[in-house]
């Protein structure tokens, strides 16, 4: 009796004592660097868009585990993939996602995928397809390396406030999340993740971004309300800088487009453009209680968040991305251990 | 004394009998995923053409027999490579495959090669040179990873073939290569191949194709009637769609261009776009015996085969997919021995 | 207390005995393949710039070391980056060098970087920022794969000349190193290398060139001077080639751009076009002592030399190719020995 296969796509898809203990494991992973949790066992990591944290972090981490990671660049290294069902494929596509992800868990035995959004239709983007599609014909466990959300990258935030904070227990401190300005209309994933992370978390958080255009797409408002009832905390969205900051424990920047201009961005470039003070700086670092930073990077200095602020003893930006590699491995041994109760031959090792 | 360096051009550089035994280690291979037939080993594969399926199951094959693959993209993360020989060198090449064959074979024991033809001149493409190139300057043995044939595909269609049909002996068994539509002119790599390796099994083979026109290279067709003499069966040519399936055991599918057009492809495309109705379908498929029938994908569903056969209980792409791991360990592993006695120092593992 | 991060940037920041016990522990690991000199590490490999012998024998010798090696191409398959410090960076780049090289290195033990000059201004060029960057904010040893000069490079072409003159004292031999003609101006970065390592043999150098325009940067002049004072030997430069060559014990070939014509290269291309006869050929190679040649590959035959010296028993171009491999597993354990004795927590493997 084949059981559905676990997948990691959002930290939601967990429960509350399941993710504490990926992070207990994440953080006995930071202390002794290796393990066989992976002998054996391979992960393959599809990038359809680029990468370096996330393909070092993984890379390495499966190799000290144990493990072998192959590392694949669809559209690139390989054969663009159709990801709609029962087409015509007589465009650009040269192969199904089912066929993709059907051969992959043959040869695998998990799969990551980093796949951005289109940018033209959130309507279309926010269905995830690609993550979506893989997890529907993968018969192995497949992972979110960020696609409209970035769950490995919510673990590791978690992970470094705990130690930041000197507590596993984040209940009822409170976390602002900042809209900032980029050049770009970026992916509003990490601000989902983070959004949503944080109100698991029982942090009382504020949403703070310059005005209603900038509010996240409703799924994630509404993770955050429901996370809000089962774990404590608070949720509210905030316009006023000076407010959101003031005796906040922790300040997590992100800059994303405005979803109303979805597509449209060269008319929401001037809208953006007319919120570049919501930079991260000394002066608004100040208000806090703690001096606490962080962005998920890349970080552009001097735009998103000042030198000052990111060169400060508060800023754990670089302890964030460290984490990456201790949480994947959490992740990934997590997985490995659902595979193997789902039997794997003790002999050959092929799976049931 | 040297001996010619033993590689994997092609099946017919090898004997049955040893096509035999690398097929039996493949079917141990996908039993006991794991070895150390390829321990401080190294094979370089060497992608002039983008890949996923020949990619991962070449890298994980190898680490999964104790050895290392080095992924190389000439042309892209490396310098351009010349294979003429004698030639002033003021063009676009940086380096002659001398060099590179030479300095590789320094490096590592093996070296894939995938280099599809350019497709402007068959009488040029047909000579593959790059390829040839490799084998003729490399100290090591070289390995095909589809040129203008694909023989680890043959490996794994056959190990695919006997398991679908539950016996090693595939002679008399009636084997339809059809061609099909693609919006694109193909290589016939794996056209060829199929046909060089279901005629050396000893198999009834039909080339199913719309016309003179699409009839393979007489190479190809030269090394059928030669399998034929020596290994039973029997090979003919067929534009009858429906005499071909009938009573078919396998049905193996594949799109290319027309030979005597190559490099006009833009004249060759009306031509191929009147015969879209060889599409492998349900009503076709309900001619053969079997209902048995694959692809060498990357496949474009419903256009090539439709969804209905490609998900029917008798295609076995996925399962000939997953044999690429297998079989391409076997003859890594077989090429292993062969360096073994072609003479290494016991103790530093150098050849000599 | 934290002592600087000992770097391979350049041969001249290492001692002569240094240098020595590194070119010993090569030639022992070019008899004894593997170690474990790498256990338990990692090492990224940051390619600014197309590779493959560096590739190759980067990441196959920290495997053989029982490392692993993370191949990332920045701009690429990565984001772009700033090496500019304090600016506002509202261009192309999207993150800066500070974070680039602090996560790195809280990921691997070592990071390697190939970062070719953007060829516009010598006097940027010059300043190898991109290296200079990775040395200045990264916590762990930093290797120079290629930029302005290539010190790995020198170091294998150091052991082949031990190997074919038979000794390792190269005190005193005659060494050429010519300018050859290519289509395109080429950095000096092999030239620059090529002068510094046999000047620090304390070998006879010349430097044969065509005019004074195609001197090398007064740097690299300034240090053969100075390692000529410290290492006996000498150091002259010569616009006759058949002087140049008489009696030489090793002839070293590149091509390089004229750096008073530097960024525009469209004025000196026919310049440069006039002295298509520096070309290494058998007339020339005759008035050598020993017939020895060899170049850094990759190689235009008939360009820079003919087929027959390349072809020749006295060519030791695979050779010193080859060595590549064997010198950077040198370098490479060399520097995790600092790492050992820099602190690394006993258990856990953590760096203090």
């Amino acid at each position: 009796m084949k059981t559905a296969t676990k997948h990691f796509l959002n930290t939601q898809d967990w429960s509350r004592s399941e993710l504490d203990a990926m992070l207990r494991d994440a953080a006995a992973f930071k202390r002794l660097r290796t393990g066989q949790q992976l002998a054996g066992r391979s992960i393959a990591l599809l990038f359809f868009n680029p990468s370096m944290r996330t393909r070092t972090s993984f890379e390495l981490g499966a190799h000290q585990l144990g493990g072998k990671a192959i590392v694949l660049q669809p559209g690139k290294d390989a054969w663009p993939i159709e990801f709609d069902f029962g087409t015509v494929m007589d465009g650009e596509a040269e192969e199904h996602i089912a066929e993709v992800a059907r051969v992959l868990s043959r040869y695998v035995d998990m799969i990551g995928v980093r796949a951005f959004p289109k940018f033209v239709d959130w309507s279309l983007d926010r269905q995830d397809r690609v993550l979506e599609g893989f997890a529907k014909y993968s018969e192995v466990p497949v992972i979110n390396m960020e696609t409209i959300t970035h769950p490995c990258q919510e673990m590791a935030h978690v992970l470094a406030m705990q130690e930041r904070l000197g507590t596993q227990d984040l209940t009822g401190r409170k976390y602002v999340l900042t809209w900032t300005y980029h050049p770009k209309a970026l992916n509003t994933a990490v601000a989902n993740s983070a959004l949503t992370i944080a109100t698991r978390m029982g942090m009382d958080v504020t949403l703070l971004c310059p005005t209603e255009d900038y509010l996240l797409d409703e799924r994630y408002l509404d993770w955050a309300k429901q996370n809000v009832k089962e774990n404590g905390g608070s949720f509210s969205v905030s316009h006023d800088i000076k407010a959101a900051y003031k005796d906040a424990d922790v300040v997590y920047a992100k800059s994303w487009g405005a979803l109303p201009y979805f597509g449209n961005w060269e008319q929401e470039k001037p809208i953006r453009e007319q919120y570049k003070h919501f930079i991260v700086d000394e002066e608004k670092m100040a208000l806090t209680r703690s001096g606490l930073f962080s962005h998920c990077l890349p970080l552009r200095r001097n735009v998103k968040a000042t030198d000052a602020v990111m060169d400060s003893d508060g800023c754990f930006a670089i302890d964030e991305a460290e984490n990456r590699l201790h949480v994947q491995k959490a992740i990934m041994a997590r997985l490995a251990r659902e595979l193997d109760s789902a039997g794997r031959d003790a002999v050959t090792g092929n799976r049931f």
